[in-house]
């Protein structure tokens, strides 16, 4: 039936697989996206929102390189939130609450209107292997599809099985069937897998809550939004209600302990610990009466609501007993309950910095597949994995963000060279370069990149470009342009700043704590200067950003270029660590098993010590 | 869990789930909507169409009752036709063309906007059932949830085994799961069921497809919609195509044959003889090289297609090899490939009238669990088991319409009284009074019955009172109105009608062969008049069908009269009919086991005879 060959096939069509689909094709190969459901493509399995805390920063960088995550997120938005705002740039971190029908209904439309993405649905049940080299996927029908690659995002549906309470069924979502064979299959190839656990809360009727006990949780006054391409900021915006457990919800809810699957030993494997059910906080927050929950509409019409905060899986009598008692939940009406569910999982230590398998040769593997939790975390493994599937068959460079380059450099680097024994999930601690790593750069930082590889189009390049000349030139118009006391010193009053006495450049006062953009906009000739350049909000935030942190910028990048010079430092590949005995035994163990390709990857791995690191660079030279 | 009690418990969310759930809860009833997957709330599942021939009468009545279909499927319609305009207005048959994704999502928010229904997602995996009367449902999960009422509306998903080729699998359509319990308990009860089979054609890709090959397919010119209230008609539409099979496809597909569940005996159970395969139309009529193949898009973006005429569970190989020797189809993708899948029904003789089951007190079928096939039956189940769900539990009188009142009396007697062994389909041949049940009056028909019942709003009631009475005074303009000779003859000549030679009434001219409204409108009193009264076009179309077409109605109004008087005669609940040995033996065994309630239902009983009937009514004392 598939007479033709494909260059890349992706397994999945979730975030990580619609982005792998989207950035392969893109790139010019001719790509297959093959699910279980064509209906369920950019599927939202678990809360209705994008980004958040280091996670909206990714959204930007995925956008940024040329992926469909912003657009989307932005087309289907409901709410914006631009979270910790009160915090220095580089905490600052956009978030989305979204139409969940909308948002897949956007990628699917989106996906439909690339060229060289071809959809299929059915089930894959195993991979065609020739000689270590993959050669297509075998389907549960048995067709045998060809392709020169092959993008597994399987997410929860490997072996997926899902708990409630006392019952447990096979299944890859609520209401969808597991995925079996490709397991068992890269088992018998010489993979390594291991079983991992998230879970969901219950879904409500919103007509049920009584939102005036809540708190509301309203969107930005001015709303902005995540995709540097010309996507509308929202014009209206549905708000969010925050409420809270008590002690009396503990109660009820720890009725239910003893016929827990997390207590009573029927889920083995770790849950993601920053992202805990309900009953995993009591337990461990044993002196904390109350836990904050977020209530969040599912859409701009749909009277169904997620309950952020109360994943569970607690016998459902336990779930609705213990919920009818939280604040404004007295009368709640259940869509479906919470429930946990435990899939397989491939320590990600078995891939290359491109996320190809090391044991087949253009196999990549994108998402929970590799022990993730998290849309973006998904969204951007998939989107890197299709560029450099791509990549590889058209024999060009790899394209490997560094850590100072990208969360996402952070989160690969991170996940094959520690690997993950729990869920990972990104935070800005994660990222030793922060500050360099902030929402508002990602385009200064990636699409140069992405365009050089012909993924980012002219179109975004050129506004990047733009962005950037215009920051430049408003930093400058600051550095050059000087300022008389009587016009700045009120500005300087009412920030209990010292008074300057004699004229100097705008630059130098701007710097002062506290003087904002707003508070050099009351300065005419700032004002008016902006005004004739036609600056937008960007622009302004670009030229802040890089004014009041240029400090902690400047030191960042210092020490990122020493990172930068142990990364080039390379390490022969298939280096034999047993002949240095100089090293620890645990040094010579890990750095055998992850085979890491440079001196700073090495540094990274747990139980490698700065000393170990010595005696490699003196072995290698240096 | 559930602490609360329900009136009704509708299971399943399709086409008869949907109405059944809107109708119980709009008439009062405390309901609860329990489906797998409240992400396939009103999913089509097969074609992206409403209505067509028969069936779109259905669809004006159960609008005109006051159900959803027929709102849902204008608000989602991409393309609008009248079949058979061509022919008496008793043919005429409105059809859309629907997005499918629109569709699903109108439905879901129409019921979320209905006070009175609940959601709920589980499996439901048996009955609560306490002294042959129904209690409530039980999940897989096992939770009991208390009804004084169940509606089942199982679709295809009882015990559903999809076949593609040689491979079968369970599962209740293509990527969801089936759904087993209920067939095994309700065997328990002392039910009959049997198996039904059905079949869906591949899903192609349409940026594949050269349309350039095929027939343009538009909308209607003038679209019009299918509800009486105030939805808006299509201001723009999308286009069909339609292109057709040779004889080398069929070639092609014969060397399928031997691996056809169809023809090696793997499927056993019987398909919807009027929506064949097409290795079936090949086998059937060997004599045709040809058959029409409509290609339909399914929404107003997506690039997926619908292949209608096209349904095959041949395997996946062959269908795509055949369907590339397609014109227009020679670089076809699929997006996924037909299928035939089989289910269990419970043959509808085991229902009364208002789609109670005999066996069980306050359960209800509705849909293909009664083996019908197509949509809009059962929708039109689901309503009347909803509206008859609540009216018992109410003890008020059911509502039955009868065999002259609408296609949906026609189809539920059918049922009840013949029962089906192969998916029963609508067709205006099986309604003796066609003539009478007209998409044009429905409203006319039923809009009173369900108004007096509290389902059709005021509002809705007053539409029609309004078109009644505006279409009447446009009748008696025509009766009451003399047109002269040199006004009318000139019309009269246009359609080859011997001409007048003194003035006369309107209504005469207008009653001769080929004289229609349009030639009506020539005149300037009738186009004043109709100006004057601002009179829409249902007013025109009502008083023209009744004008032209008088005699015939009349006529049928007779015939029904006599058959409402033998309707009229009951026989008692629980009849012995082994009494009566002047019965034939085959009338005494059907007597016994359908149960008719009344004379003119026995006499509709295959192989119950005029005499057998006349015994009866001798009986009975007539």
């Amino acid at each position: 039936m598939f007479g033709e060959e494909y260059d890349v096939i992706v397994v999945g069509a979730g975030h990580a697989g619609a982005e792998a689909a989207a950035a392969a094709a893109n790139l010019g190969s001719k790509t297959l996206l093959i699910t279980m459901n064509l209906q369920t493509i950019g599927q939202m399995s678990c809360n209705p929102a994008m980004g958040g805390i280091a996670k909206g920063q990714i959204v930007r960088e995925i956008d940024a390189l040329g992926g469909y995550s912003g657009i989307v997120s932005d087309k289907s938005a409901i709410q914006f939130k631009m979270l910790n705002k009160s915090k220095g740039p580089a905490m600052w971190s956009p978030r989305t609450q979204n139409d969940r029908m909308r948002f897949a209904e956007e990628w699917r439309l989106m996906l439909e209107r690339t060229p060289n993405v071809d959809f299929y649905q059915e089930m894959v049940s195993g991979l065609l292997v020739e000689n270590n080299k993959i050669i297509g996927v075998k389907t549960s029908l048995g067709i045998d599809i060809k392709s020169k690659s092959v993008v597994l995002t399987n997410g929860t549906f490997l072996n997926g099985l899902i708990h409630i309470g006392e019952k447990q069924f096979g299944g890859g979502r609520a209401g969808e069937k597991a995925a079996t064979g490709i397991t068992e299959q890269l088992l018998s190839l010489g993979f390594e897998s291991g079983r991992m656990k998230t879970g969901t809360p219950p879904r409500v009727d919103g007509r049920s809550l009584d939102y005036s006990k809540m708190i509301v949780q309203p969107g930005d006054t001015v709303p902005e939004k995540f995709s540097y391409t010309n996507t509308k900021p929202l014009s209206h915006q549905r708000d969010c209600h925050m409420t809270h457990t008590s002690a009396l919800v503990h109660d009820l809810l720890r009725e239910g302990f003893d016929r827990s699957p997390m207590f009573n030993g029927r889920i083995k494997s770790t849950g993601p610990r920053y992202c805990p059910s309900i009953e995993d906080k009591i337990n461990r927050f044993a002196d904390k009466d109350s836990h904050q929950m977020f209530i969040e509409p599912e859409g701009w019409e749909t009277v169904e609501v997620y309950v952020n905060g109360f994943s569970t899986s607690l016998p459902e009598d336990i779930q609705f007993k213990a919920l009818r008692s939280v604040v404004g939940f007295e009368k709640v009406k259940f869509f479906r309950p919470g429930y946990a569910i435990e899939y397989d999982y491939f320590p990600p230590t078995q891939l290359k910095h491109t996320l190809e398998t090391k044991l087949i040769e253009n196999l990549y593997f994108a998402g929970q597949i590799n022990g993730t939790t998290g849309y973006e975390e998904a969204a951007s493994q998939g989107l890197m994995a299709g560029i450099n599937a791509h990549l590889k068959l058209n024999e060009k460079e790899p394209l490997i963000l560094k850590r100072n380059e990208a969360y996402i450099g952070v989160l690969i680097d991170d996940l094959i060279t520690k690997g993950t024994e729990e869920p990972y999930r990104m935070f800005t601690s994660r990222a030793e370069y922060r500050t360099l790593l902030r929402q508002d750069n990602a385009d200064l930082r990636l699409t140069p990149l992405s365009y050089s590889i012909g993924l980012a189009s002219e179109e975004r390049m050129n506004r990047m470009e733009e962005k950037l000349e215009q920051s430049d030139s408003l930093i400058n118009f600051f550095k050059e342009t000087s300022v008389l006391p009587n016009e700045i010193n009120p500005i300087l009053t009412s920030v209990d700043s010292a008074l300057v006495k004699q004229s100097d450049k705008m630059y130098k006062a701007f710097s002062r704590p506290n003087v904002t953009m707003d508070h050099m906009l009351q300065l005419e000739k700032v004002s008016n200067f902006i005004k004739e350049n036609n600056f937008n909000s960007e622009v302004l935030e670009q030229a802040e950003v890089q004014i009041k942190y240029s400090g902690y910028i400047a030191k960042e990048k210092v020490n990122a270029d020493k990172l930068h010079r142990l990364e080039a430092v390379k390490i022969p590949t298939n280096f034999d660590y047993s002949k240095l005995k100089s090293l620890s035994f645990e040094a010579r163990e890990k750095l055998t098993k992850i085979q890491p390709v440079t001196i700073s990857q090495a540094s990274r791995i747990s139980g490698v010590t700065p000393s170990d690191i010595s005696v490699l660079l003196v072995f290698l030279g240096r």
